[in-house]
């Protein structure tokens, strides 16, 4: 998608530099960096750090982790420790494991060339994701237009959380997908932007990347979405997710779960949207999800711009307050009104899933 | 209560100088700062900008406002234009309308001294702001000590919204006064503070005030509270409010709303402490009540303290960024578990309501 007119993607291997070339997610939207990644170890740091996040985003670097691994050490034993390491960079996304045990069956019978056979399948994990975002977004499409017709609206109102954009991807983004597919087809989009304390990936990253796709969105506070779905200004909420259970549980940033709880309670359709590579077929509850708990610092410390337009961190509590920061939540699938996935829309429990994903 | 070791109110009148003393609330938690109020424009100002904030202390310095008008003329149709002006200074709360109305029913037959009279009936509302609070702290208490008690508890976990603490109100608080009554009967108390964005109270008020106190709290982002709850960490909630509707339906700050969901959702007992003051008996649905919409600004401008340790303000959305700030929702009766009320404990109906206040 595009930033300033122009079209990137989220990561890209640079193959004069040999080098994997991400945007530093943690300076939007204030400054726009791309920087590169020449090491296994600044692949782990990028995730940890969360240069680069979003569920796809982050088992695609990890990928490329693994190819950086390789240029050290090609045998398997030593490319499966390196896998382990990187599985630990973030627990609750289940794209992360994905992607480097798909790189891992890839290579465990290769014994030559091995880094470029990992590299190539980067570049096809990367394309194989920008593919399902276009189709969950052409799938989505569809309840977009539904919901609109039936209400006979002229803009449709619809609510996010976080951010499952292209920037949580690589192109398309998955929550957003739909959204630029209406965009592009001209149905006028309206998007409430959740804020997302406490790193704000809504209005740092998810209305940035509508300003500028000029997709018409207002940032709300986490707080305002249930009042809005009172009053009948959110004709739909779509959220992305970090892992989905085999039963249609949906572990998704912290607070999506208080979200859906207002679409239900106001008979709003509430819809996750996911590459198929985010179900983990072997959990059958989302309570067993492992929820990540990060540094109580991405509370207290918030960025912007001050007066001379110059980025500064300010804290925000008193010194002596405690804080605690757990940064995702589980929507159990009865709140859920379906899934949106590459291969199309399925009902959010255990039978839909298996039957679509069969 | 205590700030740094030293009892305070959060409003009462120097009558050496003749001016109405408050806690500048917007500077707290980094400064505490005692300012004058000197002229009935100065008392619309504090309540317009949140120097005062919570239902009853916006009540009380309404009362005192309705004081410095007398000072200017003391005829009823001037008071009655300068009530108006009053009432219209923040929609939602109720008891700002209930101040100025009892002052008005007050001296309407008055002729002689009228500022004293006005001036004696501020210090009665105070007076019994504190004990209505002290009650509502008293029968909170039994709550309290029955889950604890129920549950074998070690410690009682409690999540609040916003700030219905004591300087919310006159002392005590409203939300808060269960808490501080069990904490004096040593009964160990640890309170989950909503951050409450857009404006911070929970962490900048609610965080503070409990600190203060030396009661050990946890500040979480507004999106928390729901995991917390799944995960069974928390064992009562309790918030103020600022409109209770004559059917129990309750507007408080935005988000409220949802955590009333959550709990209900997950069988956690869900209260809402108030003054009778704070029920319209005139409105027979919450639905009605007008939310306030404040500016944008307070969301995207954030205080705080930078490395030197001064307070700055920044700007923590992009330039082009858009915005809505609405301050209330409304929490339908049928997610609310009780009132906790000067008068007692009762069921968040129409029937109770009237029963508890015939």
């Amino acid at each position: 998608m595009k930033i300033n007119g122009s079209n990137y993607k989220t990561i890209w291997f640079d193959s004069k530099d040999k080098v994997v070339k991400i945007i530093d997610q943690t300076l939007l939207p204030f400054e726009f960096k791309i920087i590169s990644l020449r090491t296994f170890d600044d692949v782990v740091r990028a995730i940890k750090t969360m240069q680069v996040r979003g569920a796809p985003l982050i088992g695609a670097t990890a990928a490329y982790g693994m190819y950086f691994a390789s240029l050290l050490k090609d045998d398997f034993v030593f490319l499966e420790q390196k896998a382990n390491e990187l599985k630990q960079a973030r627990p609750t996304a289940v794209n992360l494991a994905w992607a480097v045990e798909r790189i891992l069956q890839k290579v465990k019978n290769v014994t030559n060339n091995v880094s470029e056979v990992i590299l190539s399948e980067c570049e096809k994990i990367c394309l194989e994701d920008i593919s399902m975002c276009e189709s969950i977004g052409n799938h989505g499409l569809e309840i977009i237009k539904k919901i609109k017709e039936e209400k006979k609206l002229e803009t449709i109102n619809i609510l996010t959380h976080c951010n499952a954009g292209w920037l949580a991807t690589i192109d398309w983004g998955t929550a957003t997908a739909p959204i630029y597919k209406a965009f592009q087809n001209n149905i006028n989009v309206h998007v409430w932007v959740d804020e997302t304390r406490p790193r704000n990936q809504g209005s740092s990253l998810t209305s940035y990347e509508l300003n500028h796709e000029k997709i018409p969105n207002t940032i709300i506070a986490d707080n305002t979405g249930g009042l809005l779905m009172q009053k009948g200004k959110v004709d739909l909420c779509i959220v992305g997710t970090d892992r989905v259970s085999a039963n249609g549980d949906v572990a998704n940033k912290i607070g999506t779960y208080l979200k859906a709880l207002a679409a239900y309670d106001n008979n709003i359709p509430f819809y996750v949207a996911l590459p198929s590579s985010t179900i983990d077929w072997q959990l059958n509850d989302g309570q067993d999800i492992p929820i990540e708990e990060r540094s109580s610092e991405e509370l207290n410390i918030v960025s912007g711009l001050d007066q001379n337009n110059n980025v500064q961190k300010i804290n925000i509590y008193p010194a002596e307050s405690k804080s605690l920061n757990l940064a995702f939540d589980i929507t159990p699938a009865k709140y859920v009104t379906g899934f949106i996935t590459e291969k199309g829309v399925c009902d959010a429990n255990a039978q839909s899933l298996k039957k679509m994903f069969s």
